[in-house]
Parts: structure tokens; C-alpha cells; sequence
């Protein structure tokens, strides 16, 4: 089952010759991750080791397990299993559920490159990869600085919440590890009024910036605050999850009037809604005086299954999209600071009909637009195909803002970078056997989508 | 104009190679057919025979007809034509109009394969290939049960309304022939309060099960014993139309106020809409409890044409769909009963927006929710290139229900299924070629797309 | 880098020889251009010529426009450079932004073909190619009508609001020119009563028809009037831009109260948009009355950026779709009109996510419904094979209008359809290969597709 030198392409052999060579002219490039999740404390200590293949590959990745509990499996099984080699197990026997998805490409990738495994996962190879990954983990030189050095990572930004005192990040940067981590200043946990523990993230807010957080105007400070600090510690961008895209501004009385029924706790659903429409446009203005880079991500309906959430907590696969809206929703953010020569606005979807309706128009009109890459569920071959047929036509590539990521599975980080280089390849040697493009042109995207674009539109030179 | 053997199959060499394969492997596969609108009284006599092209061809047709009209045919030329010869001629007159469309397909591989036509239909031909479809039709043995063998069909699911006696399923029980025709339970006509004939529907229903149906909790208990008669003749799933997908509990007494209105006439639609809302939490429960597979299908607009409607009845070619929305529609539904494990939900659509943000994502993680087949306008080469294209990634083909071909038109149905399995055998072999699955795999998985799924999705053991 | 003889085809070498054959039997074919915005002066004099490069090529496209501002030029520069060298550089030194974009393809094939221009546009080539294009603008025979004639066009419709007097119109039919020129009625400067200007365009309508447009019975009268007089200039169809489809019929009263509203000033929103819904059902009911063809392109967020419309006006590249909707906005349209076989509506989206689910369907079903080609951001290569992968398989092709280029840029029309018929000669390729269709189908198809639907569909025998 090893990884074929020519997977992913097209198999018009043409196609396949000339995608291959603008792979290779890609493939060694530094990896420039400049939005995800793995957490920092992997680095923070340098010889950090991982514990066994479960806690390593399969509990943190909410799109293995997901699919494992469509197929009847219990999270009690996956996530409190006593004997992490009996969760492997299981795993192996239930592996052909990943068949063409991405995550069991990754997944056979990682497998592949990291551990040497090339062996297909089933129930009579388990124990058999279970020791062999093992061996490698206990390997004293196998530590997430090692292995960022070898996955040839460039940059890799983290996601923190506002509140956070980046802890971590100051330890690598006091260890003198030349790693480049950088934190990204997500503020959902305030923004959010109705989010769970709010009252107390305001309070810490408070605390860490020294500032009583009793006003919104001090909120607004506070904020400004944090941001400043997220930067000093090398932060070019934040992000934000919201429900819908809607940024309209509030006056400033009815912003202390909502932020006021916040701290009483008797704000409603629909003053939340609108408090978190005016901190758009609060972060747009922000983004503008700062400079940082900003990140949104609307259309997801968390949680969607309670019990789930009750029992095991957020981010267990049960996050579900919804449609997006971003021509009405987005214009008062727009006109107010879309043309702005300093501000950059990327914006993600799960909603693909918004590449050709919406983002793309956007993106390929406003300066300040660009749009991020084919996101979560759309992170992956086809994806990538649907991505580069709908947007770049109006929006051009030079409107993208390369690839990113998103992923808290340390490991996956090359193997998802892998599979976007190949899609782009894939996509240029079409491009260039149809006569859309030059060749020379061909080669100059390709490094432009698996490298350039991304450093340049995140600021990270 | 024969049927090609490599038709459909992309035309790289070497794709097409393993594509014909992979669907060699599949081809003669027993035909699992469980779901679709096939009237049972061709098989409760055994010496059924079809009348002429015209009847068994044309009428029955939707698809065929709506092309027709749209083109400025008239109703009365198709239905009403005194001489089928005639109506035939005007037909094959008007086939060019299907080039290129999935109803030219079917009609091509029904004729060539059980009538030996390979004729192109024109004006030229239509008297002659008339006569040879009319000489197969008179043969003494050409009759349903006859064809029901042929295509080797291993059971067929028809449809039918929850106040049917189902006398042609007990005919056929009785007449001691083999094929496994099986009903299933739809209750449309009842839970839709504005349905033309409640009333009546009600009355009988009543009638059928000895309950007065004077009450919500009454018209529940009779539900209730419909679905139990309908599976002692060997049902095992249930199938609702709805407009939306809202699926919402009532409270006891809101529901039997609402029954109440409907019962004197004076139901609101607002109430009919949270009737039907309520009717979907109900039939969720009732199949947790007797194990019926529950289908549901919104999305369409019935009777678009209210002149054809009113002139010619439904199901004439003017149902259009409409949007769609499971995430948050489904929700409740989800919390109350999607966790549990005897539960399946089977679910269609017509918004193929909804594949990649909404269904797949639901279908991938919630251990109840499997999807249907790309359906009506979809069952066609392109709209199952897209379901695979667009669903696999994220929910796996395990999380899907094979093929079902939704027909009337008994003869269609080889075809239908032939389109299906090349369709399958053609993506399969493009992620072998690609390297996303190995050979073995593709074989296994065109084995389950084109049979298994199908048969375990509606517990057809 | 100049164009290739085999571009825009799919690479596996059989479907390339298919579908260069294919082209080969279209290339030539006249073009039929039926809905476009070229402006008519071009033609009334025999000796227009146009001035220099950039305000033939780049001033009037806000294709083009639009991608440089969104990569941080500023209209200033673009549109108001003292020295048009200058701005060409510009221009050139970005010309690389449009890169695998229908602007980038269509500005090198009329680079190349009217210019004989094959170098790249770079900074380096810049002045270059200015003096070659410069050269052939000089030359004395270089005019539109010229062109017109080299281009091949049979029938070019411009667009014209419903108060023009069509003054060039007259003067081309007065000169004794050949080229066959027409208008089409545009009445949404009158029919959406916010649009700015709107109380003089009624004066002038009224000055125009020599009635007093004083009541909402005068408007329709005067609106009659201009209509008989746009068929008596050779008009066949009418063109209106909404933002939504909603078509409702208000009663007389209703109509006259507004229109007075409308009058006096003090019309609200509401009213507006009720009185454009009117005023579709009073458009449909005209067109079966007249037999001019209606076509309605809705869904389009005009002007989205405020500050860019203030200062350099409308179609500057900030028009934005939105979502469309057709089943049940066309509804009360289609049931009152939709079944009359003397009208014919044209329906144009910009929201993909309507063609198989709502346009397909109705085009597939009413004898009035008919689809327009894919429109604006989608008249691309990748829009086209969307549109014939998405729409044919519900509608056939025999619903469709063929093509039009609906441009500003005269330049630019052989290079669309050159874009078309050359995607439709891929797509029919693949047809045949896969044996969809038979051969010598392919070839009458591809004639239809590039030549007949378009005629027939617009009336223009």
C-alpha cells in the first residue's frame, strides 16, 4: 500500500508528465502553516515526547472519530478505551471506512513518511503497526521539534484565545529554538455573549490587561490591548468563528447597552447576535489601525448533537454547516473600510455556493479581500478541484491566499500540504495542456499557490 | 445505434480498462430495487400482458412527457391520442429532444435490450419499430413476472399510501410465485392535512383499523397499526414528501387541537406545516421503536402548474424543486432520536447544494443518518458523478445506501441500475488510478455501491 | 504565445481529435449575437475609429477594471492616466493577474487575431505592442463596420433603455449599411421607481410618446408605445435586470396608488419592489400579446461598493450576485403566462445552484421557459461546462438559447464565441465518446449549440 510517486493526478499520461514535473518543481518547498491548531506546548519543552499511537493519531482528530461513531462505535470506546493497543485495534478493523476520504489519505501518509508503515490497517496488521509506530515513538530524538524540522515547516501559527497568556510561546521563544510559532488572536470567547463561561473570560480579560473590564468602551480597550500584546509575541493575524457574516455597526450607547446586559447576564439571543455583527466591524476597524491580518470563518452550527456535547465536550465531529451569506451581510463592513489599502479581510466558507455567487465577485473587486483556501470538510482532493474551478476564473490566483492547514493533528501537517502541491499541480498541467497558461507560467503559480501567497497574504516575511 | 459495451466510461485508455472491469465484476449482480412507484398489479396475475408501446412506454412517463410539452406538444396528443400508433409516431417524431438526457438513455437500453430495437426513433422508423415492440408484447410469455426474473431482480420495493389494503401484495403472497414484492408505507395523504381528501383518508383509515380516528392520540394508534400490517406483508421502511424538512415536537395538546381543526375544516396552513413538523418526530419514534427504515424526501413544489394540474392531475412533469435545509430543519429531530441505535434515517435531496454542507457532514457523523441515491432530476451520469464527487470525502460510502432507481416504469428499471453501475465502476476507477483506493478495494466497492449498501440500508437480509 | 489551434480541449487525445473535428464544422459559422451592450455609434458613421489601446481595450471593460483595483491600482490611475502609454505600461506590468481567467483568453485572442499581436504583455513589451495596436487603429480601413464584416456577425443586439430614441439605430438603417444591427427594450430605468433619474425618464417617456404620463394606465399605454416602437426598429426582445424574481400581479388600484406615490416623491422600498414584481406579470403579458422574446437576469447586488460609485459611477466592477430564487418567485408568472405558446421567457442566473435544481427543471417543463447561456462571471470555460454538465441532462439542449456574449467590448465578441463553441465542441465530444450520443448528433448538435438555438430563440429569422 505505499504512497505512489504519481497519486492524485489525472491519468491522462500527458497530464500526468507534465502535473508530476510542476510537483517537483514544488515538493521540497518550506511549509508555510499560518493557521492551525496544534497546540504550542509541543515545542515549548525540547524533548517533548507523544505517549502511543491512540493518543497521538486517533484522539485528537475529530474527523477520524466522527466517522468511527456514524458506523455505531462509542466515544467511550475511542476516548476512554483502558488499553490504548485494544483502541488500535478497533481502529484497524474499522479503517476501510476511510476509504477515498482525506482522512485516510492523511492518515496513510503520516503512517508512510513518519513511521515507516506501509502496511494496509486492518485487524490482523494492528498490533503488527501498533508496536512499529511505538518503537519510533519512544526513539529519544522523536520530539515535535524534531519532526518541525524535518516536515521543513517555515511558520506555524497557532490559535489562541484572547485570554490567553501565551505561555507557551514565551518558552519557545526563551529556549532559543529557532522554530518559528506564533500565536493568532481569536476573541470568539468574548465576542460571543452567550458563549459558555463568558462572564469569567471577562473577568480574566480584565486581569490580565489591568484594565476593569465594567464598560464596553474598556472592553474595547482591553482588546486593543491583547491584540498588542498577540503581536509583540509575533501574531500577524486574528480569527473568528462566527455563526453568520453579518457586521453591522452599533451606536456606541446601544454597544454599552448590550455589553451592559452582558455583564448583568440578561443579554439576549438577539442583542448577542448583534453584538457580535458590531465587533466585526470593531475588528475591521482594529485590523485597519494594526495591521493584522483578518481571519473569518462563518456557517457552522456547533454542537449540533447535545448529548454529544454534554457528555465529551466541543470539537468531536458534530459541527454541521449551514448556508453563508456574505454579498449583504459583508457590505456595511466594506463600505466602511473595503477599500482601504491596509486592511486585509480572508474570508473562508463551508458553503460552496458562495465561491462563484459571492466570494469570488468579492475577492476579485475589493482590495482588501482575499480568500482562504477550500476549509475543513472541503479540505481535500476534490475540494481543492471544485476551489480552483470556481474561484480563480473571476478571482484570479492572486486573490488566494495559498493554503493553510487548519489542523491539530501535528502529524498531518505535511500530508495535507502534500495533497494541496498535488491538487495545484494537478490543476496547472491542465491548465497549461489546455493553453490557459504558458508553462514558464505554469511553474511560477505553482510555487506562487504552494508557497508565496500564503506568506505574502498572512504578512510573513 | 446499438448499445456500446464501454459506454459511459471516460475515454482515457487506460480508465476505461479498469472501469469495464471493475463494472464486469458488478454487472450481473441480483438487482436490489427498494425503493420506487411500480404499480403491483403487474405481478398479482400471472399472465399480466402490457398493451401497446404507447402505455407502457409514454404515458407512465413524467420525465418523457414534461420533455414533450416543453417543447409545445399538448397533453391531449400524448394521453388522449386515439391511435397509439399515432401518438407513437408524434413521439419518435420529438426523440431527438432526449439526446444527451438520461430518459434517452433508459429508453435506448429497455428497447435494444428487451424489445431488440437498435433503430435510432424518428419518423422514419416509428411504424417499424412499433410493430416489433407490439409482436414482443403479444408473445404469450412476455409478462412482468417473466421480465421480474430477467432482470434478475432480487426484491422490489413499491409504494403505497397508508390507507392501501395492499390486495395485490396479498395476491401475490397467495399466488404462490417467488418474486419478493414488498410494500412501503407512506403516509403522506394523512399527515398532510391539506391534502386533497384528508377527510375521506381519514374515514377510512378508521374504517381499515376499527378505531374511531376522532383524536390525535386515535389517528396515532391507527398509524401505528397501518405500519404493522405493512410489515407483516413485508415492509421495512416507511416514506414521507415533504415541503420542508422541519421537524419539530407539538405538545399533546397542540397537536390534538390542531386534529381537531383539521377533522371540522378549519386547519390553518401554519398548523398543517407544524403538523407535518410534528408527524416527522412522531415517525422518528415509532421507527425507533419498530425498527421501519424512515425515508424522507423535501424540497419539491408539487403541481407547479395548476392549469396542467387541474386538467391532467399530478405527477405530469411539473414538480419543481425548491432549496433545502437539513441542518437546522433536522436538529430536533436529530437530538431526540438521532443517537440511537436501531434508528435509520434515510435521506434525499433535489438541492445538491446541501451534499457537501449539510448531508454529508450529517451523514458522517450521526450513527442514524444515511443518505439516498442522487434522486429524479439526479439519477442520471452527471448527477451521480457529482454525489460521489461530493458526499464520499466526508461521509465514506459506508454511510450511504447504494442505489434505488425511484421508477414507474418497470422496464426502465435494468437500465436505470446499469447507469448506476457504470457510473460507480467509472469514479471507482478513477481512485484506483489515482492511488486514493487500491484495486481490491475498487472491486469490494463497486460490490457494495451496486449491491450491499442498498440491501443492508433497508434491512433486506 | 500565440493561440493554439487545439486550446480549450480536454487532453486525452481521442476526445481532442473529436472535438477539434467537431469545431472545425462551427468555427466559421456566423455569428448570431443577440443580447449584448456594444454601443451603436461604433456603426453610424462609416468611419469611426477607435483612439488608442487603452480606451478601445481597457477603459470600457470592467472585467478588467475590477481585477486590477482589487489587486490595488486605483481608478484614477486606470481611468484617468494623462497619458494613455503610460497606462497601458500599467496595465501590462499586471497583466499577469489574469492569468487562467476568460479576460486574460479573450484579450489575447483579439490581441492576436485583429492585432496580430503574439507577444506577451509584460512591462518589457509594453510599448511595443501599443505601437503595433496603435498602427492598426490608424490604419484608414480599420473601422467597426469593417470589423463587423470580418467578424462575421450576422445579427448584433445592442441594449437600449426604454426613453432612447435609437437615434443610431435610425442612422445605421438610414446609411445604406448592410450589417444587420438592432436594438432591445430595456424599460428597468422606468420600472424600478428608485432607480436615480427616474422622475425625468418618466417626462421624458412622456415627451417621447406624446402622452401625459400622469396615472399608472398612461405609463402602460406609454410603455406599449415605445415597445411597438423598438419592434418597428427591428427589436425582437426585451431585457430587464431585477433583483429579485418575484413576479405578482397587484390590482389596478394598487398600480395607480403607487405610481402616484411614486410621482409625488414618496414611494417606500416596499412599494418599489412590489411595483417591479407588477410590473414582470405587465411584461410577460405585453410579450404574449407583441411576441417579443423577455429575457430577466435577476440577482445582482449593483453597486455594492458605495464610495467607487459616488465617484466614477455605475459598472465599475462592484456588482455582486446574490442568491436567486425561481420556482416560487416565477410561479404566479408562469401560471397566468407560462403555458401560452406565443411567449417566450429567457431566464439568465448568476446563482449556479438554480440550474439543476429550478431553471432545468421549469425550462424542461413549460413550453415558454428557455435558458440562457451562462451569464457574466459564468461565460467562462469552466461556467460552460458546468452549464452543459448541470442544465442538459433536465432540459435537453433543445430548451437552451445557444449563446450570446453580452459585452461592452466589440473587440471581444469573436473571442467568446470562439470560448463557446469550443467548450460545446468538448462537451459534445465527451458525449460521443462515451456514447451519450451518436456521432453525426454531435455534429448537428454542435451547429445548434453555436448557430440555430440562438436564432430561433430570439425570433431572428
Amino acid at each position: 500500500m505505499s504512497l505512489r510517486e504519481d497519486r492524485f493526478f489525472d491519468p491522462d499520461p500527458e497530464q500526468k508528465r507534465m502535473a508530476m514535473s510542476l510537483f517537483a518543481s514544488i515538493e521540497k518547498l518550506p511549509i508555510i502553516s499560518p493557521h492551525g491548531h496544534v497546540d504550542p506546548t509541543l515545542f515549548s519543552e525540547a524533548d517533548y515526547h507523544f505517549e502511543d499511537p491512540v493518543s497521538l493519531l486517533i484522539k485528537p482528530d475529530h474527523y477520524l472519530i466522527r466517522m468511527l461513531i456514524s458506523q455505531g462505535l462509542t466515544y467511550d470506546e475511542i476516548l476512554f478505551g483502558k488499553d490504548p493497543r485494544q483502541t488500535w485495534r478497533l481502529f484497524c478493523d474499522h479503517f476501510y471506512l476511510f476509504r477515498a476520504t482525506p482522512s485516510g489519505i492523511w492518515l496513510r501518509h503520516s503512517l508512510e513518511t513518519v513511521f515507516k508503515v506501509t502496511e494496509r490497517l486492518t485487524l490482523e496488521t494492528s498490533d503488527r503497526v501498533y508496536d512499529q509506530i511505538q518503537s519510533v515513538l519512544r526513539s529519544p530524538d522523536f520530539t515535535p521539534r524534531k519532526l518541525f524540522s524535518e516536515f521543513n515547516i517555515e511558520v506555524l501559527a497557532t490559535t489562541d484565545g484572547a485570554t490567553d497568556k501565551l505561555t507557551h510561546h514565551q518558552k519557545i521563544r526563551d529556549s532559543g529554538w529557532k522554530g518559528r510559532v506564533i500565536p493568532t488572536f481569536r476573541p470568539d470567547e468574548l465576542t460571543n455573549l452567550l458563549a459558555p463561561g463568558w462572564r469569567q473570560k471577562i473577568d480574566l480579560l480584565g486581569e490580565i490587561c489591568g484594565i476593569e473590564v465594567s464598560s464596553f468602551s474598556n472592553f474595547i480597550r482591553a482588546i486593543e490591548a491583547r491584540r498588542e500584546f498577540f503581536r509583540s509575541m509575533g501574531a500577524t493575524a486574528t480569527d473568528s468563528g462566527v455563526f453568520s457574516m453579518k457586521a453591522l455597526r452599533l451606536s456606541e450607547s446601544e454597544a454599552e447597552g448590550i455589553f451592559r446586559h452582558a455583564l448583568n447576564g440578561t443579554v439576549s439571543p438577539n442583542e448577542a447576535e448583534a453584538f457580535t455583527a458590531h465587533m466585526l466591524m470593531e475588528s475591521a476597524r482594529m485590523s485597519v489601525e494594526d495591521g493584522m491580518v483578518m481571519q473569518v470563518h462563518p456557517g457552522v452550527y456547533r454542537n449540533h448533537n447535545p448529548e454529544v456535547f454534554d457528555r465529551y465536550g466541543a470539537d468531536r465531529g458534530f459541527d454541521i454547516p449551514v448556508r453563508a451569506e456574505f454579498t449583504n451581510n459583508l457590505q456595511p463592513l466594506l463600505k466602511a473600510y473595503g477599500n482601504s489599502p491596509k486592511f486585509k479581510l480572508l474570508l473562508f466558507t463551508l458553503d460552496e455556493t458562495t465561491y462563484t455567487r459571492e466570494l469570488a465577485p468579492l475577492a476579485g473587486a475589493y482590495p482588501s479581500v482575499k480568500l482562504g483556501p477550500p476549509w475543513w470538510f472541503n479540505d481535500s482532493l476534490n475540494g481543492m478541484r471544485r476551489y480552483f474551478d470556481q474561484v480563480v476564473e473571476t478571482a484570479g490566483i492572486y486573490n488566494l491566499s495559498g493554503f493553510n492547514d487548519d489542523t491539530r493533528a501535528f502529524l498531518s501537517i505535511p500530508a495535507r500540504h502534500d495533497v494541496w502541491r498535488r491538487a495545484a499541480a494537478n490543476w496547472l498541467a491542465n491548465q497549461v495542456l489546455r493553453g490557459l497558461i504558458e508553462e514558464d507560467e505554469g511553474y511560477q503559480m505553482a510555487r506562487e499557490l504552494a508557497y508565496d501567497l500564503a506568506k505574502k497574504a498572512y504578512n510573513l516575511s
